[in-house]
């Protein structure tokens, strides 16, 4: 190896956590990664964990440096790392790093991301994949909108690459207790049980999301479409999870009201990143540019500002 | 008895049935209730169960004509009674009912009304309750705006004594399935095993219904902030579940935008029926008045313009 060391970075979130050895250049030569969540770390030692799962890459590179994002640094991970207040960048998160002590050096945790008022909002874990989409793509950096989707879904409004605002809609979570808990979910699970699992109808999420476009009614009064639909003879039973999918995403667009000249952004998976493609589409916008993974980047570029690496 | 035989009126539901004799006028001469819903009838057998129900009063009043409205007239009901098309009142109710043979004579069976369009919504019992409460309070008749609170709450445009046009919120249902499978109800659950159940907390609800009278976000995006506030340290725990209630009932107010000029009636339990009273009065409203449980003088209406009493 010639010039800086390399860089150790995690991404340690609620439900497992993935390792990178970063190169000089930021680029990932090496990766690992355990169901070792901060929820599901054995024995909910921390310690212990960071030793097993970096021990190979320590012992290769001596006093490696290290750094960490998600959930790690929340009062229900290793320490606290207190939330910086919007805006944020690159910036603000580097001055605000707390350390951990491993037992073999110290451990960098980078804050969350809070904004105030009558309805405050949080994110941990998400300000880096969000500087690291920026990194990955400069032409965002400026003035842009990132759509983080999932159980929390979060649109991020983005200018000279700091965060400045933000809204998290319940997506994914009442997608799931909707499905497995309440009236919407029956007749699709009784169809599945039929016919098995099957691929999304893409005629019914538009649906659902157009239906969403077009409508002056909440959202609580639309779902129960959901219902409502299947008992009219209107949408076939199989289908009508998609159809509620396609509700839900889409109250995402229309509360949000992205602006079509601001570039949008989707990270994550890209099977669910799809559907927001779609959604745009109905609502007149460009597709969103996916990036599936720049956790890794992020901690790079923060780790770079705080002179880590 | 002088006069016509007395109607024998019946109120069965999902969950339980509760009967009524009613006398010539249509008072309440006697009542049972039994948790027999069309889900619960011992052994489905829903001729049995009418038997013992009223087997008393048809030896005491042979030949005693029988209504019913609510789940016993759906597909999985006794027998189906097909919806009736918006705007419906009285009289189209009344030509519409359908009859099963009990073994001891008919049993009339009241139809639902159903509304079409892109998002169409069914009723089956509420148009029962409003017929009665339209008779309980003959002001109501003319132009009006009946709330129906519930698992799937309900608001009803009444207009010269018809039902016009309604939407349905899931309320009662999404405060169900947050509270008890989502990260929402968690910190009030917890809070609930350290002191026990509480009183509703006033201020805790009415914040809720302020916070969405207030905001122009959507229900999904508002719904996380009864988890940002309390992470936030600025709302108890305790309270959150009544933050939630306040949202969720705010959120019809907010959609239904109700006219200030239109008398406002809320139908039901009186526990949930001031919770809407106390949001009415914080989007401006004068306070709707509250009309407990009209089902037996909404079937005595239906049953007299039928001409079965």
């Amino acid at each position: 190896m010639t010039g800086r060391p390399p860089l150790l970075a995690l991404d340690w979130g609620t439900s497992s956590v993935r390792a990178y050895l970063l190169g000089t250049d930021g680029a990932i030569m090496d990766t690992r990664a355990e169901p070792w969540g901060i929820m599901h770390t054995p024995g909910g030692d921390f310690a212990a964990a960071f030793t097993m799962l970096t021990g190979p890459w320590r012992d290769r590179f001596p006093g490696l440096k290290a750094i960490a994002s998600g959930m790690i640094g929340s009062a229900q991970g290793w320490r606290e790392a207190p939330y910086c207040e919007a805006p944020a960048g690159a910036a603000e998160l580097a001055a605000a790093l707390v350390t951990v002590e491993t037992g073999n050096g110290l451990l960098y945790l980078v804050p969350g991301v809070r904004r105030g008022g009558k309805t405050p909002n949080v994110m941990r874990g998400e300000e880096t994949q969000i500087l690291g989409a920026l990194s990955l793509a400069p032409d965002l950096e400026k003035d842009s909108m990132v759509i983080l989707p999932g159980t929390h879904s979060k649109w991020v409004s983005v200018h000279e690459s700091r965060i400045m605002d933000f809204t998290t809609y319940m997506t994914g979570e009442l997608f799931a207790v909707l499905r497995d808990h309440s009236i919407l979910g029956r007749p699709a699970k009784a169809a599945q049980r039929e016919a098995g699992a099957s691929e999304i109808d893409w005629s019914a999420f538009e649906r659902g999301a157009s239906t969403v476009r077009d409508s002056a009614d909440g959202l609580s009064a639309l779902l129960f479409s959901t219902r409502t639909l299947v008992l009219a003879g209107l949408m076939e039973p199989a289908h009508s999870l998609d159809y509620l999918s396609g509700l839900l995403i889409g109250e995402e667009f229309r509360v949000a009201r992205p602006e079509t000249q601001r570039p949008l952004t989707v990270i994550g998976d890209p099977a669910l990143c799809t559907r927001y493609q779609r959604a745009a589409a109905l609502f007149g916008l460009s597709a969103p540019r996916l990036i599936e993974n720049p956790c890794a980047t992020g901690l790079w570029r923060i780790a770079t500002m705080a002179g880590l690496a």
